[in-house]
């Protein structure tokens, strides 16, 4: 295999926290037209869908300068990244921080722009409002994806304060624009209190799987949900596997592995068992991914923006795999 | 079932991080006297009692702020805590922090009055030390309740510095004062180094039930640990149940999950585990609860308040399941 | 003089740091129709203008947690504040965090409010945007107020990304709106890089009198500019004196001071100097008085708060000296 | 000059970091008996006396940490401080942070066996209310001593809570002890609001002279007001000077340079000013020294300890000049 | 058993925040020629072999602050330690922050005079560098040792920007330095992207056991691999036993547990996994361990060092366990 | 005058928060060879030459990332920087984290590569060593430049610990290259106790003007000591003025401003000072400039790099003002 076009900087050169922080400390390709380019890593420094403690304009910021402790060779899926995929820095959505419906246009723009120059993309957020124009791109160049979403919550309230769009939303409302069918949806990591039990039910209605953290904790559920992913992401077994959607919500691990994110609820996994349930999904279609809400306000010692980092980290590697 | 007179402000009307702070956004309700109130949540800013990391004194005020994201429906317990408990927050104990005995006192009086006025406490501190004055309104309203205690200490040295009251003695105390029996005391978490084997003797000669960190971990000790609970709990199957008091020091959990506390043992449970183990006491007649030893200076990202308000409103969830 | 109607607590008696923290310790009165209240403090939770750093939606809530350092004679001014007036804490605006435009109406509706009751209102901020609703209320109840602004930057800009209203922007706003004129806006400590020399040009334009930090040195100049401002509130001689209304944004002092806001600029005037300058204001007719862009997330051992609840208790200073 | 027996461990030989950290890395003598010591510098960690933020019961530890900074020469004085005075860390005083009392007669005790071993005291509190009891011990030995208090509050309030002894109150303590002379007291930086103007009077009264922070910044003033310290400090001119005492309360300064205290108030001195003003007492005859309500947890980067250990050097300054 | 000579200052005596911190409150005896000690815990402040994150120069002052919590019995182990060993603080090694090979010969010339002196050492770095030149120590003593290695990186790289010595590289220097074996290598928790899979080559040459963190959370797995070191330190079963080092570096566990150190790798252990690790670890003859890698400038809370502490502590109860 | 080749991101058009993050926005050049380039600002991440706290390797990033709030006109100036320079960013010099000898060759070699495309160089630290290998750079290019240092030391140290290259003795090491003169070194903020008086001797006998921090305070002194740099930088008159260097360390100001710095002196001037006086160079002939000693991990907020970025972005000004 011959070596791809683009490669982090050699940290035994270079040392990691030296020269402009980009993600992995790839090259920076804003414009990927004709480039050759497999994955590009995109931020979305938008919080302008935030509920509760904003600051997640700056993840994609944080998530670079952690991202310098990344590598090439994934142990763990025993797979040289650089060497099977040729993945950029592709810089960030423009956003507009006063306007969402301007910034969902320009975040569906953007994906688009990465699918047509035959890349997929990555996501580093910006809160989770920014997945569901994410989704209308998505839906747009592979159809309707299984979704495989690391939360606390399942985002799929209806409206606050009169507002549709927010960071509690993008699953309703993909379900609502069909660019998702709740039968697709794998929920990991949901707790915490709720304010009502109705908020359950319109997940069963929609046949949205849920592995709560009680049931997380139980290893045979564990085994059977991952199962029924990989199952439901074989298809028909005719044609070719269904395209997966990896979207991974920083507060579906503990507060104590991320402190650094807008609305956490404590008692989560570990950041050990999130990496793990990552990897079991080597072998899927992975069409694309994000990780959203790391606030890096709230951070300490990066612990919160390292993980984004070891998880887009894990999400080129699932797209390696194959 | 009807409305209940008291409810938290309905986050989708109005911001969680907007307004005056009350425990859960509870109505602010400190005189109880014809309220009809179930389950007042008050505090106890009192760390007169702390003997290395004080701060605990603001930690009502912490819990409050952080206590915000706290709603209706526990969906672990399976239960719409505010439609079957009609919960307020109590406002403070007025303590006086240069005085232990005039603070235990007030601690004292003031749950009496929440006693009288047919509610339960749950207590917000402050130290350890709060719980001994507490435990003497328990006694004179309940009787001698069994004591589920979450905690890296046992709390049964005799005295520091030639003081017989502070935050490592109520358990002790309590016993001489015969407000509890040392038989009907079960510890959970406890681990680190001790000045002397002596100090587990008089656990041993109490009959004080203790889950050691090591035994925690082994998961039929758990299990019998808490049948042992529920059997106790039961009584002697003829008259009715026997109270419960469950007391939660923080530092039963590790300090990564609870860096905001005054004396951090390592090598402690999660978050998870011990909700998790907060949850099992369900069916229990819980009559009295506490949550102590957030000390907020050393806190970050509100780490040990938010576990602080989760514990809170598990409490709840307790008091509501029967 | 007999003792007011609403004082605030007293902490020999209860410490400041017990029980739930209202402004100044002062009763929660979030409906003050009826109340015979002279200055309601208001929260406004909303920081949906802010272009860098986000946060001072928590700002309120933090001014309220160091605000109960606050006490009722203040030895500068000579004036025992709450002997001369009733003074509350007025609750919080009702903000929507996805939406300004809402936000705005809700902000002018509540300050009239306020103004219906017989009182006046000190807005604690949330960031510089809400400054115009609150002028659109001014200007109906006072007619053109004299503007006495302490800011790092003029808030005189077009619009950014397109959008006309956001914290950059309500000076600009404002004088379109014809709610105040720029020959009454007097600016203190503007600083640091311009995105071009033409932004000085419409405040030359609209004759706003700026008091930049060079010229703040030049104790002569700032003697001047004081003067002038009397001068111009004292109005023509003959009716009563002009209405002035003081809007303090935190980063007009340097970082040091305040670090926890949006948007700093270092190399400006200290707390000292800042207070100092207030309090020249006294005598004057201050008919509103605001104090934003306090962003706890980025504050350190409470600075930026304690300098808020400092300028609000100012502000009641200035209202109690007429 | 011989070297003395005495001195800080050679920095170019062993970097500062490293090592048991002690005063000024001064070897640790806590039994000064036939030792030959001319000043011993003193920790007293005790903070029970604290109204609002506790955390000075760690004052100690930080001031050591930071003062591994210091080294030999004071250029502003022009001082080989340790080619003077035999210097030692003398340990701490042993406390009880559960009993003021048990301790007050420690700090006394600590002092007068300092005194009778022929050396002088710089103590590193603690909250203020450790000041009493080393007055105690300095008026036992010194008579009434001249006193220069740097601070934001004058601490001459009667009691809170009922109690007479904390940190608010042991200016006044001492005047109806007879240790001091209210017209011997000279207080540097007070500002801020106040119960009432009531505690004004008692200062009046007492004739204690304050240069108040609006008087502070007036050169003339600050200038009279050292002249007259130095008056009143060379006594009748026919005997020897009198005693001066030097207390520094680091809320004097402004919280921005200070902001790991436990009262802060906004508005204060630089810490430049401070150091020149201790430097401005040099000459006089300065019997002992404090530094007290350095509180470490609300501290930053070690600005307030690093504030702490460069006014013990200049205390040594002060004594090591005549 | 008689009392020792060396025990930790009372807790119930004099509390923990007083007087100057010594490793567990332990005497401090720098020179320990003729000193009846068995265990000296010695610190290394030297971060020059740091490839990123650089402050564990300072990683001994905070482990001796935070091992004031430290007391005498070890529950876990059932061991009085300080009755059955003599230990004492031994200060730290000189090192020179600006030259790496000066300081590996003071490091290896003081572990020798620690050797010399009859007792055995405990470091506490300091980064990882530090290693190799205590092992030429140990080996002169002891010959080559069992190596127990927690950690996320197996240090066995060749070199960075040229230089052979760094804190990445110690394992492998000292096998081609034949002090150890690479069969004798046991290295627990190791994680994360690497540079290639040639670094695991390496690694597989020289026979070095490696229990991975996929396969440490595999009990039985976990099970072997400690068997197989016991087996390993049984020896021949003729002779005595092997001597065993045991080989802290913190980013053995996950950074939630230790935020505070130099390159941190998500998705490791917990602090209770590694205590019980190192517990397993009982009845081997241990003749030194080291903590290393401490960053307290990224710590939180003390997390990190208390951590460290704790260690040490756990480290000194098997050395007193047989 | 035609727009620049180089110039910030419209600000307006994308927010500051977005995107890779450069000096200032501006382009990422690291080769400039045939580029038009004016300045470079280039990072040189090394602090293998400090003696206390390290950290400063992370400055260029940190001052990257606070500099995206410079924009393009400095109204204290009142020049366009960017109208009248073509300024990039040139990434960082290639550091050798364990290497003092090779970094300074590589610091060297990249300077001159700037000097040979036409640029001056604006190096932003890193330590203050970093001086050393720029000054062998800036005099083979300029001759002996006069240098104006703002500090709190005078970096005139012979050595330490045996070492004679260390961020304490680049002044003196370039005197004795003979790379400048001392009587062409001004150095401004000097303060802090000395190891012994001896080290004033040396600045003496350079003829080192020293304006330290108590004559700094006197503005006669003040405007006295920059008349001087003027009248010495306009040369004999006859000829060309004499190039200018100005080095900045950021302990030259009061930690309370800087406190992300590695040996931090209380007592310092305020940014708003230290800023005046590098604007009060305007006119000189200024051929390169630096920025040392910021260290992240010790800041809060950002103040410290905020600052740097100010005084970066100073530089510009007074490069671009001839």
């Amino acid at each position: 295999m011959s070596r791809p076009k683009y490669a982090p900087k050699n940290p035994l050169l270079s040392p990691r926290f030296g020269d402009v922080a980009t993600f992995n400390r790839l090259p920076y390709v804003p414009d990927l037209k004709g480039k050759d380019v497999d994955v590009a890593i995109i931020g979305v420094p938008f919080d302008g869908g935030t509920s509760y403690r904003p600051g997640s304009r700056f993840g994609p910021r944080a998530v670079r300068d952690a991202s310098v402790l990344c590598r090439n060779f994934n142990p763990s899926l025993g797979i040289h990244v650089y060497d099977r995929l040729n993945v950029v820095d592709g810089g960030d959505v423009s956003v507009n921080p006063l306007n969402l419906q301007t910034t969902f246009k320009n975040i569906e723009k953007h994906v688009r722009q990465v699918h047509e120059a035959g890349a997929r993309a990555i996501l580093v957020g910006g809160d989770h409002s920014i997945f569901l124009p994410e989704l209308r791109a998505i839906h747009a160049k592979f159809g309707k994806p299984i979704i495989v979403q690391f939360d606390a919550h399942t985002d799929t309230a209806d409206s606050a304060w009169g507002e549709k769009y927010h960071h509690g939303t993008p699953i309703r409302r993909a379900i609502e624009e069909k660019l998702i069918s709740g039968s697709d949806v794998f929920q990991i990591g949901i707790r915490g209190p709720l304010t009502s039990a109705d908020q359950e039910d319109y997940c069963h209605e929609q046949k949205i799987s849920i592995l709560d953290i009680e049931s997380f904790q139980d290893s045979k559920k564990r085994a059977r949900f991952f199962s029924a992913i990989h199952k439901k992401a074989k298809g028909s077994g005719k044609g070719k596997p269904r395209p997966v959607y990896v979207t991974f919500d920083v507060d579906g691990v503990d507060p104590a592995f991320a402190p650094g994110t807008g609305t956490p609820v404590v008692g989560g996994m570990t950041s050990l068992e999130a990496l793990t349930c990552v990897r079991a999904l080597k072998g899927l279609h992975v069409c694309g991914a994000n990780v959203v809400e790391i606030s890096p306000p709230y951070d300490h010692a990066e612990l919160t923006s390292l993980l984004g980092a070891a998880l887009v980290f894990e999400f080129l590697g699932l797209m390696a795999s194959r």
